[in-house]
């Protein structure tokens, strides 16, 4: 049972990127920062419902297939869910389709709650309005011995990492520079001395870097 | 003939560390950042005249020996030279030793310039208040069909990278998180947009990352 975090990441360190609208939920840099995991196989079948069996399966998707594994809960913030451009649609069910990849609780975080809303495949939405510390132990209950994982914004996981609650980080680099959007690393100074930290490089030139403690 | 760039960053893109004095002048974290440049076998006899045979000769090392090969000249701003910190001492000679690994003209850039110095071993300071492209001009001149390097720091380097006068970037990141320093990719969105990019990693957990154009 871990606590666990993965994101995609710019060279510059940026983990989101600017412009986001309703239809272009994910923002304009988006293809070139998260490319490399849309492409594997795993995130066509998973994410996209894409059962044609394309999509890479290198180093990217290995990475891309340990995002499920042992999963037992997902916390993410009221963004990841689109609450920021619907905050008074009552119906809005996010924009993971009908049938989420999580396939578990997740608990996005919130300041206005609302009913949970359970979805095709096993993913139930919850509302939270807590602390990192307080959604982690909803989380963990849920995840009955299995991991959670923080899924971000970049802001929501560096609250976590701030409040030392993570037991893995998992970043995906792309050799880009984003220039601008939320620094993941802001106010980590000295971060990875608590952690050992592995190196890989995959096919399409992402660095995969992992602080495990 | 190319124009290249060699530089040590941390992982949030910090490529120079705080706290320099004339006792200390790398800084408080420059053990953690440039630890495994240092630690190698060409870094010891080159920089170091350490005749022991003693230090690393992975990748860490190719790289390291890279820095001096096909080198004709070299461009530094006024900070690596020690300037900054002994700006009307007439007789400062740098803090490279008096016998300093470049072995090329090198070009420290200063708005204070003072007589060229001729050390042993082949290198000659000479001293430019001069624009990126002017000082370019005369290390390319002085290098005579071999390469020139821009070896920093990071703002003066940023400078040239801006200037679009890089042919080479090559850049070690260390696995950590300084947290504070001069930020490298500042003001570079789409910088590897004219550039291919390759990765490699060290045995010490380097990431070398190298864009050519």
């Amino acid at each position: 049972m871990a606590v666990r975090v993965d994101l995609n990441i710019s060279l510059d360190g940026f983990a989101t990127t600017t412009g986001q609208t309703p239809d272009n939920p994910m923002g304009e840099d988006w293809p070139r920062l998260v490319g490399a995991y849309a492409a594997t196989k795993t995130f066509r079948e998973r994410v996209l419902h894409d059962t044609s069996g394309q999509g890479t399966t290198g180093v990217d998707d290995e990475y891309a297939k340990a995002y499920f594994t042992e999963l037992g809960a997902e916390i993410m913030g009221a963004g990841m869910f689109g609450l920021h451009h619907f905050p008074d649609d009552p119906d809005w069910r996010g924009w993971w389709g009908d049938e989420p990849p999580f396939r578990v609780p997740v608990f996005v975080l919130t300041h206005s709650t609302r009913p949970s809303i359970e979805m095709t495949g096993g993913t139930t939405f919850h509302f939270l309005s807590a602390t990192p510390q307080e959604s982690l132990d909803r989380a963990l209950e849920a995840a009955g011995g299995k991991d959670v994982r923080v899924g971000g914004g970049a802001s929501v996981v560096r609250d976590f990492l701030k409040a030392g609650l993570v037991d893995q980080l998992h970043v995906a680099i792309a050799p880009i520079i984003l220039g601008r959007g939320v620094r993941l690393w802001d106010d980590l100074r000295g971060f990875e001395s608590d952690y050992d930290v592995t190196t890989e490089t995959a096919e399409s030139g992402t660095v995969h870097l992992t602080f495990r403690r």
